[in-house]
């Protein structure tokens, strides 16, 4: 279930004029930028765009770069790109900012197939480069088969179990888990291959084998491929509880991890971020539109608590 | 170049029509079956096989197995598949027997990004397995990363040359290939994530640097590993050379390898076999058609000689 409040109709060459009007005179006006670009999907944000090109030949994210500023202009920056630029740009940020592979992880394994590839897609347009050249040419070893290996999988989406497979393949990730040694060429091979569904049936064959997750096994602290591997793991186990401990993680530090909280509201404000906010008031009994407001300010606050949906 | 001679207009349902009439009665009129289907373009024959269905209720390419047999059959069969369904056939049945590696790298190198993206969608659809699952399942080491590498590739396209990055990758490739050591790792890493100008760039500074072609120092004779490495750089270098050999060999052998040949055929038919099949009579001083015509026979060598555009 989505946060984000859109309304059915909206008319973008208005939403466009609307917004022309807040950029104009003396400063800008961030609250109308806000109730407009905080309640439209992000179907409805491309029409907004291409109407404000239409009319002032302008191009509205370049215009929304110098009305803004920091998070706040950061997060609006994500918001209103297409989904799959918007990805390509997180993970673009992700490598060339230092490590943050859980990016990189996370859009290979939480979108689908098909929106996979075409976060490819877009990042070739925007970067004249594949997305698995800067991956490959940022990592090595292991950690780049992986990650490698996860951007440019098309896995098959259906279904079907192969439950003596699934039994098999529980196995040689325990190996390659418990060990903690060689290649991991083969829990590679089989993260990187099989379908979902096919993954998830291995993950609970493995549980019912040894009694406790396979992510107990992996040390998230250690190394960046043992990283990547726990959170290959969970993102395809639960996605929803992953993006809950980011959001905690993000908050607990000292000094908000800024990035990392706005790239879960943005990417998820559409499509479940109201689980993401259930699971987190479950298991730390405050709201999470609480704990933002609290720990967030001035216009990136209120910005992001109309994508959570839940304005002052 | 191609060399399918097909009209501008046909009407897919009098082909249709043509058909059903040469396969009723007493055995099959493979003449009608050959100067039809040998005289129309891919996209004519999607709208045949649409065609056929719709008036007959039956699938072309089911009545067609139980009406022909043997490599007439097979060449057929290969021929009116849409391209990515026919690459996807073929990558199959590479896979399952045995060790034929080469139309792997094939389809990954010769294919443009979206092609070869088109060929993994239409491998997914037929077999309920993504084309990498498949060939990772087949492999291991070096030559799987190389081949999943290969074919889960989405390469940029464009003209953009880095000469600098072309001279430190010749070096790191001349290193992996001169010293046949250690995992080919980053040789690997090139191979599969550089666009393909860039490569080109690459193999010629390397040529330059070296006053050799990166490829003699390969062993084509050697492991699976080297002799996909050597496919790999040779069918991004000129894939046209690449085929004739291809047909070359499949001629000299003992006994003809028909499938190769019936391979290069179809596949390139419709693009450049008409270069393909120059480049050879340069070299072997003998017309391609000639040969054919002499190491094949039956209706199969009607249908070969009838896609190389030279009917008896």
């Amino acid at each position: 279930m989505a946060t984000l409040i859109a309304p059915i109709n909206h008319l973008p060459h208005e939403d466009a004029e609307a917004l022309r009007k807040a950029f104009e005179g003396w400063g800008t006006d961030e609250k109308t930028v806000i109730t407009i670009l905080g309640h439209r999907n992000s179907n409805q944000i491309q029409q907004i765009r291409r109407a404000y090109e239409e009319i002032y030949q302008e191009d509205l994210i370049k215009r929304l770069e110098s009305e803004l500023k920091g998070d706040f202009e950061k997060a609006v920056y994500r918001w209103i790109l297409e989904p799959a630029e918007r990805d390509a740009v997180l993970a673009n940020v992700a490598l060339k900012s230092g490590k943050n592979y859980n990016v990189i992880v996370e859009i290979s394994t939480v979108l689908s197939p098909e929106e996979l590839f075409n976060v490819r897609r877009a990042y070739i347009k925007r970067y004249k480069h594949s997305l698995e050249e800067d991956v490959a040419a940022h990592t090595s070893g292991p950690l780049r088969q992986l990650l490698v290996g996860l951007v440019t999988a098309y896995r098959h989406v259906g279904d079907e179990i192969n439950a003596k497979l699934a039994q098999t393949e529980a196995e040689i990730l325990h190996e390659a888990v418990k060990e903690k040694k060689g290649s991991h060429e083969e829990a590679i091979r089989i993260l990187t291959t099989r379908s979902k569904t096919q993954l998830i049936a291995t993950f609970n064959r493995y549980r019912e084998a040894h009694g406790t997750s396979i992510t107990k096994l992996l040390d998230e602290k250690s190394d960046d491929f043992q990283k990547a591997l726990y959170t290959t793991i969970r993102t395809f186990n639960d996605h929803v509880k992953y993006y809950e401990k980011v959001v905690r993680d993000s908050i607990k530090k000292l000094g908000t991890d800024e990035d990392a909280l706005t790239r879960v509201i943005v990417s998820r404000a559409q499509h479940d971020l109201k689980v993401i906010s259930d699971v987190y008031y479950k298991r730390n009994s405050v709201l999470l539109e609480h704990v933002v407001a609290k720990e967030t300010s001035g216009d990136y606050k209120k910005f992001l608590l109309t994508l959570l949906g839940k304005e002052d």
